[in-house]
């Protein structure tokens, strides 16, 4: 089974046919999360979640009552708690539905605090086993996460570009088959290696290195300028 | 001398009165840079960089010209470069013009490798004596940066939340007369504790931290929501 997490930042950033997404979620019998204000959010596309976790302290009474009544497990949080919503619902996700992937979406284009948040976590030692089975999605990015080693990394349908981004200090970081290669990238602190493509012919691209934790943000051009 | 740089990311981030702020600017006498697209997009405004950076490969040549013609200081950089055009902007703001202080609009919304780049390239060695003179602003957010010691943190106006952000590993981070206080807080990975508020009789809150950079991100509800 997999899993897509809503969370609460606005809908600006949201990927362009998220309730399309959301619906083939329930249609396979995969897990559909709400995260605290995204629980609602599910709600407003028609679904319902089937697993929702937060404080819910910024939804009306009424709001609330709507999703206790449609959804077969909800959690609340304590605020000023150790985790986040956003980190419970990873934890209750892989330990109590033991599903495969979790794809979170709503973290972008609200509060940065939160984002990076949600961005870090994964750097947390009680997350490292689910490090390669989550994915950060928004319009035109799709973050995935590495532990040390070797990967090949394979072209999501539609993105052009990519960028490396070591969150942690890295050891001898090497990127192959890609637009810019890389040997023996050391860093003792985060850096984004941003602007590298995919080889025209390649549908992916091989990276390894020696130590610490990896994002990888696949992204694609969006034209949407408005005029002010 | 203070600076403003507008980056290439979408304008959906943009603050909400963009215009103003660079007028301003222009209007002081303080220094306006153009960040590659960027350069167009004040252009756009009906203002004028008096500095441009970038290789502006995604201009057209009538709009690469126009800037040429208008802009008192232009310097191309080099793909497959060592610094990202940002990060040239911020080298030369410093060295060059001897700004004070440097805000860089336009990083946010757009892909996240490029927000990343701008967001770690502080933790640069180079970019060590800058920490605490950048900040990177968006509709919601400002992020300032500090360097290890004792900070009074000031809160901006209108702004109610803020996050503390080790972006590297930090020892003894202490957060004094906030909402969420905090003592003695190591780790040793980047984290980011967000959701604190500001005390409401208080305009700051003391941070002071023995190892590291952090990031101090200040944000605001903004309602936005659209119908799906």
């Amino acid at each position: 089974m997999k899993a897509i997490a809503l969370l609460g930042a606005p809908k600006t950033q949201w990927p362009l046919n998220l309730k399309q997404i959301v619906t083939l979620f329930k249609k396979n019998g995969d897990l559909v999360i709400g995260v605290d204000r995204g629980s609602l959010l599910i709600e407003e596309m028609g679904l319902i979640p089937d697993f929702a976790v937060g404080d819910f302290d910024s939804l009306k009474k009424t709001e609330l009552a709507k999703i206790e009544c449609d959804t077969a497990d909800i959690r609340y949080s304590v605020p000023e708690k150790d985790l986040t919503d956003t980190e419970l619902a990873v934890r209750y996700a892989f330990q109590d539905y033991h599903v495969e992937t979790l794809t979170l979406v709503g973290s972008t284009g609200g509060r940065l605090d939160h984002f990076l948040t949600t961005l870090f976590m994964m750097l947390k030692p009680e997350f490292k086993p689910f490090v390669e089975k989550v994915e950060i999605l928004d319009q035109q990015n799709s973050i995935k996460f590495y532990n040390s080693g070797k990967h090949n990394v394979k072209r999501l349908p539609n993105y052009t570009y990519f960028g490396i981004v070591p969150l942690t200090a890295v050891q001898n970081l090497k990127i192959v088959n890609a637009k810019y290669n890389l040997i023996n990238f050391t860093s003792d602190y985060p850096v984004s290696l941003s602007s590298n493509e995919f080889l025209p012919k390649k549908s992916e691209f091989s990276l390894s290195f020696a130590k610490g934790i990896v994002a990888v943000i696949q992204s694609k051009d969006i034209i949407r300028y408005q005029n002010i």
